[in-house]
């Protein structure tokens, strides 16, 4: 998800344009022009900072030096100055909210998704887990990137980048086969093809007429373990298995021992505690 | 936070364009154009619905018509439909996910803010919940209204509508007396001035310094109560008195026996957990 | 007003995007590339200066030097140099027309304004002039900066920012008692709450429903006297009193002898007279 | 200076999100959704009405009625009313304020441009009265066709529609002769060349270059009389004399007369008297 | 590639402005108000019309009613009527050249695209045409969708939608595997892997290494032919392969009979023939 | 056609957004950041180029520094490097493809005019060729600047800077003449004005009625003879003529040597083949 900077700026500008509406009044009526003050971003508990790209543009772009910072997906502690800010105190101020909703969303997503993906990777599971389109509504950038950088695949970034056909599309087409078969001939080589299936019949029928990926939804740990073996049985080996629906923290591994490829869990973004981060103005 | 429609739709597109990307390729390939579907969206859990507003305004411009629908505000059970939408297949599900992020992300926050106040309410207690800027960024807009739903008070729309002098503003500064004097004699008459205090000292001096509401800044409890009682023993009955830092739906009835005007609370808005709602295409 | 940079150059890039449409022919014709040329920006006429601060934002972002400059609010003379710009002739002649209409308009703005609030301050009276939103469409940024600048309050900065019951309103809910108890039930503890009234009955009314300001539509300066008077000793003391409609600079002191705290004037910004400042290259 | 609709719109919709910001809080407090209001907007003083088409397409696109309007240019009286309109209250007193800033900025526009061209009429002098581009920043579009619905010419619309050489330019080029040469060279055949000139000879000049206008800056009546003999009888009948500077509604007769072609004024847009309408709710 | 009619909208507002500038003088000097008008647009050649349904949206957009139309990638004859629109005058004149430059283009596009989809038809090849991103700048919408009607591949629709390693990406890395490694390692399980090969050896690696597809670039018929049978023969069967560089409409069967999968052409889009198609006002 | 740079800057921009969706995937996965790579951009055939100012912008706005670049409107040769750049290697790679589209259609367009313009050049012609609005939709900007390096007259930017009566518009007034008489009353005396016909006689009477210029459409080489000699004897030397249609590379000449004064030609950007133009990264 590399972006050149000025299109992040942009993005940047209409989220600092939105909290500014016609100016800081509080500053321009308390704080003196032209005066230069120093800040520190600390963290105010443990997790994964993430955003800090985006900060840093955020606070270049309005003329503010970066002294030092931390590296996005760095693990941090509580107390920990995570980036330290330097430049004209009107700004620094008028600034520092978006910078702080920036940081506090995508490292609270990045926290949660890493104490996932650690989960799997401490019990040798080799299981992706990923992220999906149920983001805040227009921050599907800011949200899945926070996830990548807690170790989690991004999944279809917008409604451009793989078929994706589900129960809906089923329900207005009638039948999983005829849609992967019109997906087979009407769709770009370039994209993939999953299909979401709620039974093990379908998923059969779905590697049959060719999908990439099967996606198991509201499995059970159980059924989801026999999916994937009748699929690997059956010759479909290639055949990507996603399951989704009803995973949290508690049954993670119980999921991930049925052998899928992807666990896919909308609550890293659309159900996020941010991460208490908070700026100072240092005293001299 | 009444908003000519026509603003909305602007908001609305924009959500709808990131999502969206070079188009649906899933409907693209699978959904013929030209087919009518109906579609009810259905609550999978017990909560208040926020958003209808804006979802209906979604369906509208993107020409689905709304068959029926509940009202903001209203509390809904698990398996309750909340809209009816009738339209072109095609684009009903190039929107399904907009338009569930954003009733799902309104509604999780009315329901949570909802749950509070109540709470307040049914203890009798008038304090009012509030929320703050601290919002999925770029999101104030539809964040603050789903808290206003929810019985909150929006607090501060942006930095324009209010003087909030906050600890870092007083770090630049020095002073709190002379921040307020600062601000009695530059802002506009037509701006509330209020100020954080971290002590009751600050907090008599803020209100004799001529600040409308003073904003107890991690104060517990008993701190705050008394910070009360001497505010209204030293005259200032007339100054509201907020409290922020700390709070959570545990402690809310202590924090609010200390007979504060205003709790604010950050995790109404930075914190969210989405209500589950899903949209179902009704095979006929 | 405070407005981060970024967010004052995306305003100017509109304004002059729509001077340049496809591109200045007479510069593209006539003006080599590749040119540095100088140019003195030079009052006309005596004045206020205002629109320092964007004129150079706008040079800067287009790349040109500004050498020297006064600052905002100063008082110009005719024939002073106001500003020393230095850069590419090109642009220089084709930013030229944008930079001169945003000067001379917030010039003429803050030159009016100060001749009035001056007038107030030499006869010792305090209250305030405040400007309106009647600005030109789409300048309320610009046209009530310039206010400020002129020693105005800015009042309403836009629709989101007070609570103002205007007659218009009251014609809807039918009673101004109505309103404001809506008003007080309804709006945010961070607003302040302006009724407009046409007779002193009115006024009490409000002022006893609680409204924080009142504002006083079309009365004569003795109707006003009468007003404030009635409403201190009526136990008002802390309720402002606002005056508006009719206001001119001749009848200014005749008002302002009314006690009232705030006259707004909407001539301020509706009906401008700009400042005459023009932008000549100097021949070397 | 037809545009199609959606573009108005939009440049109304940016107007309009100005003045908004996060919403209208006086209406949400007050006014009850699903209001039907009817509403008049009327003159408050003589003039000549403009704006009409962009307030019908503003009303238009907030989903307001329209129930009757006058026609731009009409002559409008105290007490006359110009538009009726109908529709949800809460969007319609939203919308007031945008309304009535754009009829009275145009309609101030209108007016004094017709009382300038009226005076010509009734003179019985064919010399045509034009606008600049010294209008309000950013308001080219709407400035320049209230002058047009006044009777004055549009003028330049912004810098890509014809070539006009000023001292600027000559002061970058040295020399009258040189920069129409240029200017014909690389000029599309399309453009008018214009050449503004500080004396006699130069306007005999820049004829005989090839200009196809002339602009005599700063001319005195007597001189500008001068200046369109000469050019007449050294063979440049089919050149056009424009004159600019210094030209007021006192000394415009003394002007035309000098049988100049054009007499352009800035202050038709840069100095304007709004023309005082306003909107009254109707009580039923 | 379906995408609701508000995003489309959208895209085409931006054109039309750009055409529009501030008006249409023409249509603002010589006709009337509120005529209606009656066009036919008319193929003036032989082809394939595509930009139906965006021409179709313009003039629904702009208030003109679309009395009859063919289907886009109907085969339209020189003569023949694709389009009947009606409404006003005004508006029908001033959109009329953005309406034909979009249908023109597009129509274009899809005629060369289609004769070379034919060929291979008729010659019963199963080998895909592809598109690439080598559109008119910021076309890729509306270019990429003519293609597609003209019975080729999308291929990629911008940078975010398939991992394609090209030659400058390995010039960085070193080493094709290498490359391939971390894209397998790091890119989204949606994603496919293409990498571009300049010899057999490459070919083979890549299909090794992982990728999905592999490109052939810049070979020859015959080599093309020998890289598709190694990777066959060497176990490869499921790995797509694509040729691109230095196919034209000449060679085309040529490349077809190496039997690669998919044949990509940036002329088809860098490269555009616009179809003759005019609009004709019907006179009655 | 000179444009301020930060105005270019936003249409890049837009241009790079489309490209770029919500990221460049293969960047992100294969290559590392904070590598600094040095590219060629390079011929590979011989043409004029153009584009380079705008790529240079691109390049400098991506914080990409431009080595050397030659200047637009050069001879290029196959295998001449055209620009060295150096920088970001994520950023070089993810801006490649927009900057090539940018260069190799600017670059295709201005060899094709400078073709045909030298043509008549070495005939010793001086008929002007100038290039329509018929461009890629929404790319009158850089297709018209294409032209004009290549030596072609512009023409009109958009609709708002000539009067230009068509057939169309003739179809609906009912009369030329009619037509003309409407533009000399209504239209600005800063524009030109041009009259389409089909014959002489109309060419007589538009020039009688005081056309600018008068378009020939469809007339053959004799036929425009013809009516430019009728109109010199009838004593309309200073109208010009122009020619439109039918022309082609081929029978240029012929039309030349009737001596209208310009041959418009929709060709030189409707139909466009690009110039094919790379760009490598350097080994080092």
């Amino acid at each position: 998800m590399f972006v050149p900077r000025q299109i992040i700026e942009d993005k940047l500008k209409k989220i600092l344009a939105e909290d500014l509406g016609q100016g800081d009044v509080t500053v321009s009526a308390v704080i003196p022009s032209n005066i230069i003050a120093e800040a520190e971003v600390t963290a105010k508990e443990t997790g994964i900072v993430a955003g800090i790209h985006e900060a840093e543009i955020l606070c270049e772009m309005s003329n503010l030096k970066v002294i030092n910072k931390i590296t996005d997906g760095e693990k941090i502690k509580n107390r920990q100055v995570i980036m330290r800010i330097s430049g004209d105190a009107q700004t620094l101020l008028s600034v520092e909210r978006t910078l702080l909703n920036l940081l506090s969303r995508m490292s609270g997503i990045a926290t949660k998704t890493k104490m996932l993906t650690e989960k799997l990777e401490k019990a040798n599971i080799k299981t992706r887990i990923a992220s999906t389109r149920k983001s805040a509504p227009g921050l599907l950038y800011f949200d899945k990137k926070a996830t990548f950088i807690g170790g989690a695949d991004p999944h279809r970034l917008h409604l451009d980048d793989m078929i994706l056909i589900k129960d809906n599309h089923i329900a207005v087409i009638g039948d999983v086969e005829e849609a992967i078969k019109k997906a087979k001939s009407k769709a770009s080589f370039t994209k993939k093809i999953e299909v979401e299936v709620t039974d093990i019949e379908d998923a059969i029928k779905a590697a049959k007429a060719g999908a990439d990926i099967v996606m198991l939804d509201n499995f059970s740990p159980k059924q989801a373990k026999d999916a994937v073996e009748t699929l690997r049985q059956s010759g479909f080996a290639n055949v990507l298995v996603e399951i989704s629906g009803g995973i949290t923290s508690e049954n993670l591994l119980d999921y991930a021992s049925s052998d899928v490829d992807i666990i896919s869990m909308g609550g890293l973004t659309h159900s996020v505690k941010a991460l208490d981060i908070s700026l100072e103005i240092m005293k001299n």
